[in-house]
């Protein structure tokens, strides 16, 4: 539903190029061109070694008035000192020029290898082709320029409607490794022509990539070079989103939940070998933090996915995986856990009710839940994985050769 | 050195038989003797789910004059409610009986399959015959009898002379998942002849294991059958250590740590599907607990061990590991990194004199270190690692199959 149809973003247009970084015959470099009064937020990486588009994006982003995002895959531009920082920023004045706008109003973005330096020339080459290729039906070409080890483009794109105006969101994302994913690169770019004003859109975009990216993320690390974008053009018809927010603002917050989980769940879907989509919710906890952590230390243990991958209901590594998560006082014997609706772990011991037929039936399924109720609490937190597969292995072994 | 030669202690004996509990024509069962008048300690794991025979063996070790140990490899007795409570007492109750003493004079273990019934009959059968067996020359079939997804036996062993006086240290463990090893049951038995006071056994099991198996696992976290035994027999014939320690104190603590550390970096070595030992030091840190935070970050990414696999020397992946580790304030452009003895990355950034032949010479051997240097304080610590297989995935994705 939200993936079959793409609404284009009044007030952005989106251009490709083939700048060959590291891939060759396809497109490698995407601009995205933001009208004049549109509102941008962020959230970026908190990995101690961010990278240099990282560190220029955020002074840039400072200024205000952003009207250019650069982004080339294939080269993280992360780990390369002065240089990356030299390069970053002459990516930035490069655009800036073409564009007639000051270097500060362009966002640079980078994904791929980690510790080499950008190819300047072939980028400064690029540019201007990407540039004249500015469009605003080209967000699929966008989302496919900015894959890394990605296989599948990930787009998102929903319309709703509010006293009588229209209202669109649409996203792009990139991102593949799902078993540790705050080591891998997490890209994504959604646009709206709501019209809200900048403080309100830096809190939308905090509480969307909070319930959407960090739901799939241990703690909310991220890699390098991680960055959430949300663009606000303003070129619809309704009162600004201000600090009073509203019905308005609920809504508006509602669907860009959607389209952020709906990437978020792509992400997943495309984590590097995975077979399976595992859904694991933790419910009756005391607090959220408490139900994360448990989600977590399930969705993460390598010993969970590979059980995952093999469709075993190896349920005593689910038990232990929740044992281990460190939540004061956890009681196992007032824990149950359901596969799907089949009950398998009924006050910390295997249900009476259970036959390893019907977990075994779960597991065959490409997508299906892990539920654990730890009752002591009305709290409850979902967090989205996959398995481990051998294919896995397969990738990250030999991502650079 | 420590594995070829090993040495009795005086005042234990081992037995072991074949109950066929889930393994055929193996021996799957263990009893040690222990001598009157010794001391024994234990940690035990932290796991919220644990076993059945940890709740009781607790209980049990805390009335002293431990006499017995009982140890069955293939099922976990965990997940078992209060069947298997009933099925550890029962077990205690067993041997007990044949050896005349109280139940509470014996502590059990177990290690293998969650969530099943122990087989009582079969084990109940195989204690006599065990129990005939007890001779103080098994400790290589006892290593064997405790093994699960191991390939091979650890055994560990050392003399030491104090004042004229020997003293020997020997041990046995069994362990192998590697990636996540506070998930896979790690269990040890180290007996000496030393005369130790109950106060400072206790003391002396805590740090021998702080610096050993809690050096090759996440935050000491366990799995819900975990357990390090320390027996003191007291046969040697040198002045009881009380809290004074002294010299004798340090040399015997010296010794445990060998034995121990031995036994940790066997397990490492046969981590499941592992074709690499790696020493990841961290050097140059504020204080042990920062060291260890970095380290393990940096051990216990799946990005990293399929890089060490690969033997790909993606120093990129080893800076992001360190990145995220959370530790307050790190500052990257500090930062050197080494693959033994080559200088890779120099202040947070790619070392000129750094060559990828260079990295790729030191990732072919099968040992090799990374050493971090934060430069901002004096402390440093190790842990021990494995790289990530295709082996891994097979090996978990078929356990219970």
């Amino acid at each position: 539903m939200l993936v079959s149809e793409i609404h284009q973003v009044s007030g952005v247009k989106l251009g490709v190029a083939e700048a060959n970084i590291k891939y060759a015959d396809r497109n490698d470099l995407l601009v995205i061109e933001i009208d004049e009064g549109a509102s941008v937020s962020g959230v970026f990486t908190q990995n101690a070694f961010c990278a240099a588009p990282v560190i220029v994006g955020k002074h840039h982003l400072g200024f205000g008035n952003t009207r250019f995002l650069v982004i080339n895959s294939g080269n993280a531009n992360a780990c390369t000192g002065d240089q990356g920082l030299a390069d970053a920023k002459q990516t930035c004045n490069a655009l800036a020029k073409i564009a007639d706008v000051r270097a500060e109003q362009v966002i640079p973005f980078s994904t791929g290898v980690i510790g080499e330096d950008l190819p300047m020339d072939r980028i400064c080459k690029a540019l201007p082709l990407a540039f004249s290729k500015l469009n605003a039906e080209a967000w699929r070409e966008a989302a496919k320029a900015i894959m890394t080890t990605d296989t599948v483009a990930k787009i998102a794109s929903q319309k709703f409607e509010f006293d009588g105006e229209e209202i669109t969101v649409t996203g792009i994302a990139k991102g593949a490794g799902m078993i540790c994913p705050n080591m891998a690169t997490m890209l994504s770019y959604v646009a709206t022509d709501a019209v809200v004003a900048q403080g309100v859109l830096d809190e939308l975009v905090t509480r969307a990539v909070d319930s959407s990216f960090n739901r799939i993320s241990i703690d909310g690390d991220t890699s390098t070079n991680d960055a959430s974008i949300l663009i606000a053009t303003g070129h619809a018809g309704h009162e600004q989103i201000n600090e009073a927010r509203g019905e308005l603002f609920e809504a508006l917050l509602s669907a860009l939940v959607d389209v952020h989980q709906s990437l978020a769940k792509q992400i997943v879907k495309d984590g590097e070998g995975a077979t399976k989509f595992v859904s694991v919710i933790v419910e009756s906890g005391t607090n959220k933090e408490e139900c994360l952590q448990v989600a977590y230390s399930v969705a993460n243990s390598p010993l969970v996915k590979t059980a995952l991958f093999a469709s075993d209901p190896n349920w005593g590594r689910i038990v232990m995986a929740i044992g281990k998560s460190d939540v004061p006082n956890l009681k196992s014997e007032k824990i149950d856990v359901w596969l799907d609706d089949v009950l398998v772990v009924k006050n910390g011991t295997r249900a009476q009710s259970y036959s390893e037929e019907a977990g075994e039936a779960v597991l065959q399924k490409n997508e299906f839940s892990i539920r654990i109720a730890l009752h002591r609490g009305t709290e409850t937190e979902t967090v989205w994985t996959s398995d481990l597969s051998h294919e896995y292995i397969q990738i990250n072994a030999e991502y650079r050769t």
